[in-house]
């Protein structure tokens, strides 16, 4: 059932996100309240809660995908969070970023290592 | 020394792409042999030797870098290999692609999925 | 319930899609069938089938979306027959690649018209 | 004659864009005069004032062409105003940046929904 | 007037891109005749006629916003020949291309490079 | 050796970004000094170093593929002012930006000129 897509997806996005995801779901509210249950529904009721990889090899793969796109620092700073709530360690997510650099180049890398520092500077 | 970063990065770039990395180097030397020496020297002498992360995880950051950059199949597939190469299982690969879904849809997922599933059925 | 949406979902992919549709679908038995499934689910069942925009200017949003992230050829071809079915005229269809110049430059146009070309020429 | 390209574009930029787009042609007027005559003559002149897609239909390609880019909040702001301008409802718009998340993935549409937020409420 | 456009995007097109230019415009003629129209008279009538950029400059820029574009082999292709044409060298063409890669990574400008062998073997 | 690599590239930086690019490395210090080092080292020691083009049209092809890819503002205004260091004028780099217009439309070259007029006017 639709219900337990989200339930189990608010679960998840509640281990993974923590507030910072309960905050864009909620900020969703006014404007686009399905694009919030769906974001729940689909990112982490279908996607995260996959068996075949554990959640620090999906969040390194989400901060991947974020450093590449570019331009997602709103999105990147909660998953930077929640890559540090899954086991991730500061170093492996530098890493991770770093890894970036001769498959997209610098500016990308040097974005997402400066709003890392951002977040592990006010944990 | 810089040979020592050749080398280092050659013998990282042999057991991580193997023959198909090799081709990338030497289909250079006529147009841009220097070009494969960054390759060699900085993705894999810097990058790809450095501690922090095992070769399993940075092959999903490199394998989610191309899914997300789209138009890098021929990259995509030494990196597929690359994948299997160094302990991924076919079906980490998959996870790892489709997880990309949703943070960037599904064209570039769909194109990195036939790709492997190229791969995949090539061995 | 999930399968009333995979169900909903099919019904809009195959009036949209049509065969284009369901032979992605198909090709990703093998490797990743749950791919298949979600792009049923999420893309036809849950966004497709919402209020609010007609099918036609869904998929002026599709076919605009395809051709400012270029590299998404396959995925185009089958929307732009989508685009026929669901009503939308060549001229119209056109109008809309053409209408991205301004925003996203000549090359990802003409990379769409050219692909609109040889669709067109094939029905 | 160019003359009369400037001056039909200008009509319509006045039409669609209002204050707004006026203010950018304005801003260029140290740096890059020039770039602006261009975005009246080619985007609005030429472009805008074709037949084959109407004014709604066009900003709706437009909307989603700003939404996939990326980090052109700038010129969203703009082209959301216009939408409104031009008849389309907030619920067609948000309908229609919706829309492209099975195609472009979440954060792009969060970035652009949080926008049209800002947009419609200052209104 | 914009015959004067026209005219004298035609006559730089034919400097610059010669037969490959003008089979890509030929190629328009069935589908989006306009769409050729606008190339020429903007792309080469306006933007290319302007001084302060001499035209192997101009052929610089060009090759690197397609090899930073990705997934423009086709116009990169036509602009190689175009470098070739204005007075670029092969080698300060390969040397443009990998200047890229600090700010694209590698398979942007891998891309760039075997589009660029292909044109300089067809010599 | 490496340090060789370093203080070259070192030394370039300085000649071309000047205290901003020397900024850019120390930022690294705490969370990334490899990255600092490899940007010194790849960008600068290696392939600014390199022969076949000048430091102008380098600067060039850099602030090129700055503005193509989108959302490097911080790294575009560090290029910037590099540019007028290696002795490109403002007209020559406005012309630069422009020029990219018809490959990747007038979001991605407004977004750069507004940073170039910031850049041009805090002289």
């Amino acid at each position: 059932m639709d219900d337990n897509r989200f339930e189990k997806g608010w679960a998840v996005l509640m281990e993974v996100d923590g507030e910072g995801g309960q905050r864009v779901i909620e900020s969703l509210k006014e404007i686009a309240p399905d694009l919030g249950k769906y974001v729940v529904e689909f990112a982490f009721g279908d996607i995260y809660s996959r068996e075949g990889l554990d959640l620090k090899q999906r969040q390194l793969v989400t901060l991947t995908a974020l450093t590449v796109l570019g331009g997602c620092e709103p999105q990147l700073k909660v998953h930077l969070k929640a890559g540090l709530n899954v086991g991730l360690t500061q170093k492996e997510i530098v890493e991770a970023i770093m890894h970036c650099g001769p498959y997209v180049g610098f500016p990308r890398v040097l974005n997402a290592i400066f709003t890392a520092k951002e977040v592990f500077q006010g944990e």
